[in-house]
């Protein structure tokens, strides 16, 4: 069911990263789901106001053709829930913070994202969520195509199906 | 001076356009200054949290190759004050809200952005100063190019050179 946060109990074993607890050069951690990397971005801070970049080629390894920012999530409530045939996914939570569960069929791991200097590269072929809003969240997500209702992939075992089918 | 509010005093016979004081059919009022536009955004409301979406070709008139946000920026302050020769910027204003102005040398115009499905796109060869941000105002913008510190104009006078001289 949508949105039960019984579905979320799956994940209580997975690797949890609190980014705030690690030192800034392991802001990197090789991530054990397949193709799934956490970006440092260029941050400046300065007294006149702080700014976080994200540049195509150097931070974000697709073309971006589409932008989309997802707010106002209840904390109780579930977002994602799915995969992708096709699509990149660039997210930066550069208000509050956000939890987001990545799995690739054999691995999966749970990352706080909690900074807008960080950016968390989603393939296509990883099962997707976010969960634990902030109040004030905003999770900014770069995607590599437009809108596509073919590519997503909503169901868990249909995914297991795409991924263990085409290895 | 930078970061002088004395500065913005000139503006103050701007024409002031607060989004949320408009019909929701208005949010795109054509622009007096040259080549800006003020683009609504496909928005979602629903009870597990909002969602605004910036496409390609559809919203955004350009390929983005880098996005930034601004944050943390003091009230009193004052950032953007530059236009660029070359660069093609998209504002979204995705929490809080944040005054922006706009000026070709002809004519400027005063912007609110207040909502995160309005983005205001502001082309090449257009003055623009961002002020007043919200405590909470977080401002993503789209941009054409990857940083190139050329491609900035920073004097108002050398500006209206420019863009009178190319006329």
């Amino acid at each position: 069911v949508v949105g039960n946060p019984a579905q979320i109990v799956g994940y209580a074993d997975a690797q949890s990263r609190k980014l705030s607890e690690q030192r800034p050069e392991l802001v990197e951690p090789p991530s054990v789901v397949r193709g799934v990397s956490l970006i440092r971005l260029k941050h400046v801070n300065d007294l006149r106001g702080d700014l976080c970049v994200a540049e195509l080629e150097k931070d974000v390894p697709f073309a971006i053709r589409r932008v989309f920012c997802v707010y106002n999530v209840p904390n109780a409530d579930i977002r994602g829930e799915h995969a992708h045939s096709e699509l990149h996914q660039f997210l930066v939570c550069v208000n509050g913070s956000v939890s987001v569960v990545v799995d690739d069929g054999d691995n999966r791991e749970d990352y706080m994202l909690d900074r807008p200097w960080v950016g968390l590269h989603i393939p296509p072929r990883v099962w997707s969520i976010q969960y634990k809003h902030s109040r004030d969240a905003v999770l900014m997500v770069l995607a590599s195509a437009v809108y596509d209702p073919d590519d997503y992939i909503r169901d868990y075992g249909e995914f297991l199906e795409f991924v263990r089918g085409s290895q």
